[in-house]
């Protein structure tokens, strides 16, 4: 991706100060409040069905997160999700621990079958689920002798044997490219090797450190943030795959944010509760000169 | 206001460790029991019907916060605030978001009818969306041309076209004045300019910096505070506004803190994430000398 | 406790992973979340009724807190802790604010009836609540002259008459050993001076610090950390109190964790907000060094 591309992408978010509509769980919502803060957009949570859909309209995109679902808020992302669908804005479901309760596979099955989301992002694990749900299966897994770990075994982490390898790397893609061809969707995928496509593009990135997985939220904070880059550049960047460049680089981003929090917070000598705060630090303080130069961003030529 | 009174103002809060019963929106949550311990209150949330009105009873306060609103909710900020009202507790209202979802502004309008709240504290958007309700309007817009921004464009921030300025402050205390003669509740507005009303008096502060609108909970946070301030000086202060100056000087307080906050975090050439531990450090860590050499309140004389 | 003992148990938490059911309130879920990450542990949320069950089968070890309780939650509090002990899983009560109103003491001695909980773990008011409701009572008060303060008066925090101290502490042992015994269940009481213990052993801790009550979440988090520790070390320790002697480390690594973070955020002249961050640090940087050195654990013989 050249460098013009993703200046401007960062360059919009700062202009247009999104307003985004996120239904997302209470355990992090407050971080994921501060993270659109931090990056320049502006959050509003409302999970009443009374008033869900009004404030959809209101904003100019809507993340819906399934971390803590529930009968009554489920209700609510169905209806604020085909307003923001129907008003044309960005959606965007994180489907936080698919395939760890049958709940909520089916409730992210639900969700996408009433809503044509812009973008699906998680983790390897919960993309694998919704992706075996549309009937879309890769053998991607390193190593069989794994398999015994099961699908169900790490709650709202990655399973060890679906984490993108480089090794794997290539059946993830197909996987991702695959489900994106059901779904009109850009599939995101974040892990060590991160994979954003769309059924005719892919890309991955190599920001970010472990370091993002000690804390809570890391996941539920780059869907926010991917939903607010989406909205400010939908409309406004010269290029045919506006949503998928603009996705990409919020990747990059929040993966360069943890890996400079993570330098700062190990020459401190400091632990995970510090890095939390200099994650955040970072995103209010970056620039298009800091990404550039930090990017690992590929385009992914099979 | 004299040193004296502020003095006395926050050696209460501190000497009497006021039982806040905080009903409010998980998304800032934590940040407001945060803010209540650190500077010598003690919170508790309590929003089920079954003991919203017993946790309204035990404690000397109830501040009720409509950021994430539901039918479930809404009944026991109901209870807990007529529990509170009747026992002759301070209670607050803070109408997050009115003017932004029909919802949240009849839903305010609906507890201002059946509680007769002590203090309402909102920002200029949402002080004018109860106001409109209740009849009264003054245009305080600077820039007619600003107009078309409309009310409803920046969800639970103030809008820009309704921030008080230097030019529009005297429209802006008359507006507040008149909502607080019909309400007979202390109006308290934060802003770049904040004014604190009743019917017959009004102040206004100058403390307070851009970054705490780039955190989550500011708003939040300082209405849990000013709960604390106004019950810990209610029966104590010798003076016929008692609630309207420890108002006022929460009000002081939360921006001298964010002053400070932003200094340190500035020096640091840190960011967001940081500016929020030191806001509650330095609330944690505020004294009368600190409040009275870095106070910007003055009396407003039409 | 012997040092081997001790490091073994930190070891096992780091080994194992458990992965931890927590229903908790959303006050401080987010605290709890970062805990559990910070000390090794790995944390699934998931409170709705559809799911509860599933998701404590699928975890090791389930961690029921009441702070925010609602009938709806309250309904998937008895399905998940249940089927956690019938997985033979760890299970832990957090009694928050029992005794401050009926609704949540009625809560907790329901779900102690339903439930055979592994650890009950509150603060002495809490105790004294659920050991009330079982006919336990001993006379720990240290001073009569209090008994005015009532048992509600302190809403989620101890009262001041039930702080345990070295006065007290031989009748407050007495107190946590009739409910264990009538409970089957390890009664671990955090304080000043903690107190942990089974039907017929018991120790107390002396590790903590004041700036602990400063802020919200501590007790939430011991909780969550103690059923961390218990579940990594119930089957591997070669040792009949498997459970207690985790449960009572894990309150040593708290509070030690908490007199570390204070000597720091002292020595920086900092606040609590700093305080925060730097209990997470420490937690996520604790040693069985660290812990040998620092730990305060007696054995109690009365």
């Amino acid at each position: 991706m050249n460098s013009e591309l993703m200046s401007m992408v960062l360059h919009n978010v700062k202009k247009v100060t999104p307003l985004v509509h996120c239904i997302t769980n209470y355990v992090t919502v407050n971080d994921v409040a501060n993270i659109v803060l931090a990056c320049g957009g502006s959050p509003i949570m409302a999970d009443d069905i009374h008033e869900a859909a009004d404030i959809s309209r209101l904003c100019t995109a809507t993340c819906i997160n399934i971390g803590t679902l529930n009968e009554r808020t489920i209700a609510s992302m169905v209806v604020a999700g085909y307003a923001a669908h129907e008003a044309g804005h960005i959606t965007l479901l994180d489907p936080v621990g698919a395939g760890a309760s049958a709940y909520r596979t089916d409730t992210a099955i639900m969700l996408m079958k009433k809503i044509p989301f812009s973008v699906i992002r998680g983790n390897m694990s919960e993309i694998k689920a919704l992706a075996s749900a549309y009937g879309v299966t890769v053998n991607s897994r390193a190593d069989t002798a794994e398999k015994d770990i099961g699908v169900k075994t790490q709650g709202v982490d990655v399973n060890a044997s679906d984490k993108v390898t480089d090794v794997t790397v290539k059946q993830s893609v197909a996987l991702a490219q695959k489900l994106a061809e059901k779904t009109h969707a850009v599939i995101a995928v974040s892990g060590a090797i991160d994979i954003i496509a769309d059924d005719s593009h892919a890309y991955i990135c190599r920001n970010g450190c472990a370091e993002m997985s000690r804390i809570t939220g890391t996941g539920c904070m780059l869907s926010a943030l991917t939903t607010v880059f989406c909205a400010a550049n939908k409309n406004t960047i010269l290029h045919t795959d506006a949503v998928l460049s603009a996705a990409v680089v919020s990747f990059a981003v929040m993966g360069l944010c943890g890996e400079r929090a993570q330098k700062k917070s190990a020459e401190a000598q400091e632990g995970t509760g510090s890095f939390r705060s200099y994650l955040i630090d970072e995103m209010s303080t970056m620039t298009a000169e800091k990404l550039i130069e930090g990017q690992k961003i590929e385009e992914f030529r099979p």
